[in-house]
């Protein structure tokens, strides 16, 4: 019997420990017996679990987001690695476990995020600009402090919007001292603000797993939400007209074309570095994923977030 | 010398009226030599006219929206016709002229159809969709009297705007009749409301003519213009929200594809009809637009904004 | 026991009923048993049927459309309901079965929707086009009665093609009402004759159910195919050339682009509307079927023939 | 003074000679003075003229394919050379000219030609498939004689039509010598009659010159025109109907896209082949007239038939 | 118990014979017991086969590209036929099996076809260009020898490659018959280097199976490898620049179409040509395979590779 | 008379000065005399200038990249300004041009600007990526000095390739200061790597003035050629293969897709960050051109390099 984390596991292993449970789902097979059908998660990643024969105690105790002690193997199917579950218990008290440890996370504390970020904020010199920032920065604290930036895409981890936001506002600072036209002031404001409607665009518990997408975020969608709200709390806060509609306008282009969802391409510059920034930090985010674990010399699988390409990890290295 | 509308000119005609000054530049010709080139009007349509060796008064005398009274003759330059000036004055008081009979305007009085639009307001039941409907409408009604609807596509005309309105509300009237399951409260609000934000995202005199687009019209559009007032008064006037997020959605989709300006395509029934019954109105404009002086059996030129068309004009009527 | 309607069975039901066989496949399981994988209908809706351990009588009893009695019940697979068949055998006469009661169906009558549609063609003025629209809907009376219009996209139930005819000409009518330039005679022969191939493209049993397209109609299609009748009958019945080409041209155009299989655009004001008056009833079609069972304030699946785009049940009403 | 072809004109020359207008548009000056705008035409090719302050018996005298003797010289206008006419006369029977000597026309005899393709007719052993190719050609030699296959596009040029399908019939007989499955039947009949509608989509004088698209031919298109044709003339000549629904798929299906104007792609080996056929000899044609005295080691204009591509002389030559 | 080959398989025929291991995986059953999956092949087609219940023998000694005696029934599973193995052993040397019967294979001898080749090479008179052609085709013999022309599509089969360069080379010197002033020799080199580097894009065995793209052949692809094979080697030999760069430039531009992976468009018509006749080759190899053992007036199913299509066989032919 | 910059110009001005003739154009009026028509610049940009009635001996004296002291007044024509000359003559000894001074260049020494590149190279750790890009570099070391990056897009000024691969070098090392992983050897050698081939797609004289491409830069284009240096460089030198395939790897799909010319797009992060740090700089540098002189509030004229956008100059600033 052995403690793996899920990234460890080997067709054949018979593992013990404790894992949370992303969703579940209860089927039947051919010969009409219920099964319970679940997503295992740990920091580490996930697989699929099947516990067969169930019992319809099973049923109503076993939820998403549960964390549970489970005994069982390794198998193969199609080609995927499947977790055949044994044994199964919730996790109690006694247990004494850290759920956070259980959770896909990104990996800084999110408070410390928080604070570097409202460190960038403190730069932005235009009083307008650094009012509505900081304002719409701070009403919001406790659903950036674990909101993912996304359900499946890039950053879907706990607390991963502080993150995207975050790694964003060093690469704006650095781009700065190259592109030395560029006003800071709104460069780091878009970045902190492009994507903070999307805690309004989906539902997350807090360990930062998304069940759907609210209704508004899906007949409106974040970027919309994002301009209402820079567009109301600007009203409020009685913020010069143009600082907000230049707000408005980099949300709304900063995905750079129609049909990707800005039906304005960026018209400042500071608008068009935000967009680059934003898909260099997805990019990169999504090809460390996708190389995680690829040997030297060879090829990831192909991955549908990057066009379908496959990576290549190269043995060469800086020396 | 001859009296006729814009419409019936033919080279060779030598013409004396009174016109409009739709716009108008000071140019050079090769021999250095300055000129006037203008851009005359009246109800029926359009013509370049040149006037060759203008003094330094002239320069500073005919400006956009001038009604002038001119003499000269109809000539041809690379298959358009143009008008060549020979004399040329302001329109004054003794001359009695009332602009709006040279200005091309939507076919009814505006004050007309904007009581038929208040009669269609009536009707929508549901006393949250009725009150930001009835709101947003009033409110704007100095300018939607006068507006067009584009500033050179379909219902670029002075009051166009309400024209296109009016028809669009006749047409989801009738389609309610045919698709009995459709919320007509939702649909006879969106017709109203779509486009009511290109008020904001165009400059245009009370003629109907637009100068250009806003600032924030450029950067922000119509489509988010309008959903920021439907937030903002919804929100003043208590509107239930769900009726406030439902016509924001059908002003975002009703373009109803990414790549013409709709992040989001419609989600309910009434959305969809909004973008066809938006669709035909506009494409029977600007249909019936290209067939005019076209006779039987013949084809027009190619229509840029029909695609690049050419329509057809039948022989066959009904009898 | 219960009796139930397809579209309210639920996973634990135990049924017992009679259906129709939709289509039927001998298949083997990976023990090497043979079963029959059953698509079974009512005039609600549809669910995949297995009959495990089947002999070879079953295999030879149970066919493609007909009828049956069965017993067993509801499971799920793979996230759809799925039905086991306990017992089994074929309806008889003294079931006294109305077959029609079984079929997905138009919600009205065939021979009703049928007379109907004469009274438009009374309301053709021009002798030629009443002339060929005429003899060219009643030669196909007898398909047309049943024929649906589609194989599985909007309209694909017995006598759906009339019920798209039908309901397209109200709202022709009504749309001839707002833009009174537009020639009616036109517009009802284009709505009448635009799809009146796809009887010769797709091949139907009297029940609506498509087996498959015919030849031609997979080497030419229903356009092509209908502009043939046109020309041919047109010539026959000594109809007006321009009449016949222009109906023609209705037909060619009516998916109004290339990639949507109309070479030509349409180049007449009524063919323009022909293509939106179709568009518009397919769509409320597809629209008002993915909604129905939806609950207020929930979105649909995604459905593919929408683009698919999610549909929205608002919970607002008219009052 | 000299006597040369339009293809051997430098600026500076000064000519005479005999020369046929392709087209003449009256205009006029800046200075409101009239002059005829000119097509020139030998048969090597077509130049621009101008005949400045020219008289109302000008005007009226000279029109569009009139033979005329000119004299004058050639410059250059915005990178392109343009013929200054200085002496004008219409052409007379003393001058005892060839018309045809100044036609551009396809390097053999249409009569040859004609005879040629009758060879291949011969070759088709099918009897059907022999009897309506053949009953289609002979019924239009009288057009076939002198069409070209475009208005301005490959082989825009006298007998142009007999050429392409001459030459796509010695290419179809090579490849059915590589290619052994094929049927030569379907091919041959398929070049044969692929674009034989375009007699009926344009309008062409017996020089070549296409004045305009027929109203047919724009509202349906040499496609559709062709499948009508095969569709009567297999009824009345009794031609097997598969025959017969084959040929219209391969005339459909010509331009292998929808995007192209073919609704239906090749579903039989014949088509695709045909397809293939029917580009190279475009491309070849247009390919060498893209490089008709351009210098070894120098590129042609861009050329936007052949999607805006320069075209590339090399030096090197087969030895 | 029959000996048949696997195109010949009905569900239900119990078999006996030999046959290769295209590829192998291992694989666990729900009930968590191990099997083999296996893609069997022989000269005629390919088959999915299951052997259940597998030893760690088994695992270890069936490995892929192994020969196999077998013996076992067809059963079909979701539509395609499966073949279920009672019996398995490795073949040995009594069994006397000449391995080359069981692959499929182009049906011309490699030796036969390298022959054929060198024929053509003869014929190209540039001495530059012949050098080269030579060089670079004489030096790749062992491996052109057995490689197919692509690893799943078109003439993915043993010595593909080499009947893919004859046939073509078969057309382009008949289509040089009809084109006169092509340059045969960069016609007949371009078609025999175009794809020489496939070679060095896949690894494939000796069999002409496929394991996989080569590290450079996913980086590079085997156009861009192919112009550094003509660059270096026509600088080691001392060709004329302009050869080496324009026979690059074909190689470069046989996709025709940036989305097809060719950066430049054909400059040269040589390079057109090399195009059509490469597509020529590869839909008439992809329609012939289609259209095997399709009856008569029926389609095929859709074919990916041709863009989804399905296809028809006439039962008309040739008499 | 003033001394003006060219950027200066105001329609009215009589300016006196030097200029450099970027090109230079014979061309004849309607009434047949000679003008010379020229492109003026200087380091602040270009205007168009006419010179009216030149004489054999000006034709033959003024050329392309000759300096000239010249006499005229700013005009308009068509909505540009445009110059016409009053006198002419070359430039002489006696003037003590420099002519660097009348050229539009890249704002810092190019000889500081490759010592700073060469700091850059040094920080190359991995001795085979040091050694590659460092003989690359120092051998097109005199070329490099003044190339621009482009012919007419952004950079297209003198030494404005080093200005490029300068800037992009600054930013890479700054990211490579947030995304940890990245290897900065690869990164940095990709951006000194990704367009030296430009310098053989191009040929520019020492002003960074390109009078056209290649034959080889149109047949192949930079990307190919730059391969081409690497891959026969990298041999030369004995480099690692896969430091020179990945490098290859890296110049192949640096434009990232198909359609703009990458048939690869990036399979390591490298490359991936290669495109985003070359398209930033692109776009910062034509977005502070369009903005040059815009005043605040205003909107710049469509940029067609920038998707055709206009862009907006806000009036905040940072404080």
């Amino acid at each position: 019997m052995e403690v793996k984390k899920i990234n460890e596991f080997v067709v054949g292993d018979y593992i013990e420990g404790f894992f949370l449970i992303k969703s579940v789902n209860i089927k039947t097979t051919n010969n009409n017996k219920k099964y319970l059908d679940i997503t295992l998660s740990d920091k580490t990643g996930e697989i699929n679990a099947k516990m067969w024969d169930c019992t319809e105690e099973d049923e109503s105790k076993y939820k998403d987001n549960c964390m549970i002690k489970i005994r069982g193997n390794v198998t193969e199917w199609q080609g995927n690695n499947q977790f055949k579950i044994d044994r199964i218990r919730l996790a109690n008290d006694e247990d004494d476990i850290n759920i956070e440890e259980y959770v896909q996370a990104a990996p800084e504390d999110p408070k410390f995020m928080y604070g570097e970020i409202l460190k960038y904020i403190d730069k932005i010199k235009n009083p307008d600009i650094n009012k509505i920032t900081s304002h719409v920065f701070k009403e919001n604290k406790d659903k950036l402090l674990y909101y993912p930036a996304a359900k499946s895409n890039h950053h879907a981890i706990r607390s991963g919007l502080l993150y995207h936001i975050k790694r964003m506002l060093m690469t704006a600072e650095k781009l700065s001292e190259v592109y030395l036209n560029i006003n800071k002031d709104f460069l780091f404001a878009g970045v902190i603000l492009h994507d903070v409607a999307k805690i309004y665009e989906m539902d997350s518990n807090e360990l930062g797993i998304v069940s759907d997408y609210t209704n508004e975020g899906q007949l409106l969608g974040h970027i919309i939400q994002g301009i209402k709200i820079i567009d109301k709390e600007g009203e409020k806060l009685g913020i010069d007209r143009e600082v907000s509609m230049l707000l408005q306008h980099m949300i709304l282009s900063h995905h750079n074309e129609p049909e990707f969802g800005s039906p304005k391409r960026p018209m400042i510059p500071e608008a068009e570095l935000l967009h680059y920034i934003d898909m260099i930090d997805a990019r990169m985010y999504d090809m460390e994923k996708a190389l995680e674990g690829i040997e030297p010399k060879q090829f990831s699988d192909r991955v549908w977030v990057l066009n379908n390409r496959r990576l290549y990890k190269p043995a060469v290295n800086e020396e």
